[in-house]
């Protein structure tokens, strides 16, 4: 069993991940920009190097699951200022206390590196073809990863790479900077409008699923490797097709869904490559897009008294 | 004549290209993290919103030429937090600002941002071929292009990047993280040892040519353009010949040349393409490395008393 530090413990995925490592038998800290009722919980932020330090001054982790940060495109391009200081400047300080500290990291990056490119993403890309980043939200993930690479081959850190695509889930509290299923479950349930861009296809992955491979690292790892974590390449799914999943799933009327053009600075299709995760991760992803918007709008109901 | 602002006016290349501009008739404010003498000088932090806000609320200006930034690999690694902040939050600042003010910006890059690449660097090479950046300087200065890029194409915003290549001059004061001239030449005046990494080719350009060529980017402004600016392709020179010239230049000892094998985490040698900049802006350096070097190192026991 390993000593593990999850960073953004409190936030979507680190909340959810923490729950799933430590059923698995790992101890478990979590650190967060917010408090926590959590024995194991430390209130830092990673951007601020002596409040990080100071964690790792008394506990030698095996493992660090480098989660926090800044999440999305249009939260990005609103809150720039935090979102390079979390983002990029906090994983600087996480890298260097691994120069002094030989724990593995796992770096949380994002499909969004992949830019504009609407061919088969596999993880391979970015060596081959030249891809520009189109928000800062997804510079600064590219940053990072080029930042624990160029920190590897000073100082030989290990680190392995993820790249999200799509995950959605409970504990996803609703902004309206998230992604399209907490803002559509959110919203027809509170009896909002919301935009459904036509044209557009996308994979989403429910975050058991995805933590249940994100905790699978930690029994393979294999510093300098990246991998895509999302769902499985056919559960790909017209978002129009996924507005009238969650109007089922919540009973809302269909008046909610404003149908609209297409998107625009974004792609139109992504399609993803997953084989590695499969191959590396026991990637195997069990709850299809149906259950896991009727899953997620039980919780959103629960915690927002809907 | 235009209204022009300089950001990081009381800098190296800032000090300079003030001169030049006003020497030419423009009117030109400059701001700085420093506060300053001059009447057209405003002391603000390009990192914070309100203090820039602040200037262009006051002033119409034609053309920013964006020079604040943290400089240099070094102390990029050592002051990463600094070095975030100006170079990539201070420019989402700008571009911001641009969005509400239409100024054209000129946007100071750097040749670092082709990474290892060994071949000839045409300004096309990011867009044919995918480059690492090899350090945290060299990575915000790609992240400022990318920012350029995304906001000309969702705001219309216009902007011209630059990618000075070893720039050195009058105004460039010493420190341990500057480039090899400033470092030979004050270590040399100071009697202290100075490395020499054998193996290493380099083009330097004196900055009054590369200032001549900076400020007549207004006289042909061609919106999303990038120029490598630097001195001539075949004023390129070994770091070994480089200081045999500065031992001449200041009388030195020669025993204060420590000759070294490669530096390691860089390029051996720089092959750059300058003919984009001779063809829009009339780039024409004059100064040679000898000529460059004797005024520099007149410049230098003058600031330093040495």
């Amino acid at each position: 069993m390993a000593l593990v530090l999850v960073t953004g413990g409190r936030g979507f995925i680190g909340t959810n991940l923490t729950r799933e490592l430590r059923s698995r038998g790992h101890d478990v800290w979590t650190c967060d920009i917010l408090q926590g009722e959590d024995p194991l919980h430390v209130r830092a932020d990673t951007s601020v190097y002596q409040q990080m330090e100071a964690i790792f001054r008394k506990h030698k982790f095996d493992y660090v699951y480098h989660l926090a940060a800044e999440y999305g495109r249009w939260n990005g391009e609103d809150h720039y200022d935090n979102l390079w200081r979390t983002n990029v400047i906090g994983t600087k300080n996480i890298l260097r206390l691994q120069e002094r500290h030989p724990f593995r990291m796992i770096f949380f990056s994002s499909a969004e590196v992949y830019g504009d490119y609407d061919q088969l993403m596999s993880e391979d890309v970015m060596e081959r073809i030249p891809i520009m980043q189109m928000n800062d939200y997804a510079i600064t993930k590219w940053a990072g990863e080029m930042q624990c690479l160029n920190h590897a081959s000073m100082f030989g850190s290990e680190t392995v790479r993820v790249r999200p695509v799509g995950c959605y889930g409970p504990h996803e509290y609703y902004s309206p900077y998230r992604g399209v299923i907490p803002i559509f479950v959110y919203r027809s349930l509170t009896g909002e409008k919301f935009s459904v861009y036509r044209g557009h296809k996308r994979i989403f992955d429910y975050v058991d699923d995805t933590c249940t491979t994100f905790a699978n690292i930690v029994e393979n790892f294999k510093p300098g490797e990246v991998y895509n974590i999302g769902s499985r390449e056919d559960w790909a799914i017209g978002i129009e097709e996924l507005a009238e999943i969650v109007l089922e799933a919540t009973g809302a009327s269909p008046v909610l869904a404003e149908y609209k053009g297409e998107e625009g600075f974004t792609t139109r299709v992504k399609v993803v490559d997953f084989s590695k995760a499969r191959r590396d991760l026991r990637h195997d992803p069990k709850i299809d897009i149906r259950e896991g918007v009727r899953r997620y709008v039980a919780w959103t109901r629960k915690v927002y008294n809907k």
